[in-house]
């Protein structure tokens, strides 16, 4: 089963990025396939739904193979990236009939939650199953020390996700065949 | 197949009856059977999640023989109903793993869409699967006379949403067993 | 300066009674004049829009001589509590060009943030201002001992809310003379 | 009073632009300063909050010099476009106690609502205010016949936006000073 992960932000010095590799090596333990697909790798300098760009056919390619899908993005006032919406914008129903666990990152609190239910929505008209686990790594910038994870509640989190996320993908299968 | 409908309002001189009386007959013209969950028998004065109340149970035995569920609800400033929003917090686990199509209702041209997208967040917080389908009654006060609907095309647009909505039962349920 | 606060559940057990008795003591204590507007006091069984219940008109008396509202209300669901949807349905007009500051309660950790944002929408469409403070009680069921807060960091939190909606008040009530 | 109009969507054939174009002619006539910001003139390839590059001076100059704003722009995916956001998230103090009229544009019926929606809480983070007036440019691809608005009633919608919107700018100026 290949359940890639989305890192939803190319910004200099993204604290993302940590929670993002810390999922893609749980992910992996959990005996899925998995990769993380960097916007930075996905971008382009406008919206463009015709799948005719490099980048586009490149993502079509990820998405069209993936069982579920991953995002962890952080919240940018209250919003999700701008480099993140155009990524998503590029493909339109390959995402069709697959579970989608968003992973919020924030700074402050409260873990990029209203980044969750803005994205939640816009999955929604994707044809996307939003699952209802999902994870927030609040104050993202004391979280992590040498790479490791300080907080070791995360493991268990991420666990549950996958089991809600497995569920779909398994299930959502049996329909479209 | 059980589609049961809620009719979100309890409002005096309620126009949505009209949308959800269309819709039951033509989900039972789908081949499908179904029953209006009218608000205005499942009310309780508070907030109230203890599932001990006689319609908590009464509404309990209908969501968990249900497969599916169709709310059918205007919007009033922006949101959902206080009666429709009671009526779904009297239970938790029976939703889960449903799929869930919403109908808005408005006197204005957008059709109750701001409340579709506030109530499918709280259907993802209850395990629901929110479809993408959802429809739009838009002048409800001028699209019925004499009990029958003026624009014929909402039939096409009911049927586009029980596909979506049997689809996702049948699927769903295989994941269950 | 007339600074009421909206208590907005009825539940039985209501733990953000607390919460709404703690944001009243620390608005006296600004200066300010309040009073706790309970749910329980405007409850109607159905949406009623009419203003003629008398429960309208007591709270038209209120919001009408409002300066500013502060609603204190958990998050059920991911949304508003019915009760407090229904009381606010009741009036439209007499909203218009005040300020609004939510504080979210919740058993979790994430201070009932979803339910502050699907109010804001419901007060964009009331002509309310939305000042962009919000406060959060977290973890309600442990934050009181004795009737007090145990993180006293939450009166700073509530004053800084207070600053910014006594300026909107203030500077408010300028454009409408 | 100077009234910029953000043109939100820098995509290839973008339908918005006339949309953008129609406001500009109303704000001036209405008596206002105005100009189109176009997001084609403000893109980075990633999100920076850092307000030093020159895309992002040249957008303070403008905000910092702006009364109010007005958003144009196109809902896609039932979101913002990505390099609306981007452009957006430059700023930050810039915005503060500015109000903001937003302006939805789709192709089908239902105007962008869902990217208004969307759109305003980002806006209660910038520290804006929030009108109730929005303008939905529904079934653009037909909306305009050479250059010229085929529904005249939209010039009057405009007008009553800008009603609220220069009432808001004043009022909250007296405040600011």
């Amino acid at each position: 089963m290949f359940i890639p992960i989305i890192l939803g932000t190319a910004r200099e010095g993204r604290q993302s990025e940590k929670a993002a590799q810390f999922v893609l090596e749980e992910v992996l333990k959990y005996g899925l396939e998995s990769e993380i697909l960097d916007v930075r790798d996905f971008r382009l300098p406008a919206t463009d739904a015709s799948k005719q760009s490099d980048v586009a056919k490149k993502l079509a390619e990820k998405i069209t193979r993936a069982d579920g899908l991953i995002v962890v993005s952080p919240e940018y006032n209250h919003g999700y990236p701008g480099e993140l919406k155009m990524m998503l914008d590029m493909l339109y129903t390959e995402y069709a009939h697959k579970p989608l666990g968003i992973c919020g990152v924030s700074m402050g609190g409260l873990g990029g939650v209203r980044m969750v239910e803005q994205l939640r929505q816009v999955a929604t008209e994707l044809h996307m199953v939003n699952i209802r686990e999902a994870i927030y790594f609040s104050g993202i910038q004391n979280l992590f020390e040498n790479g490791k994870i300080k907080d070791e509640s995360f493991g268990g989190r991420v666990k549950t996700m996958l089991d809600e996320l497995v569920w779909y993908a398994n299930t959502l299968k049996q329909g479209i065949k």
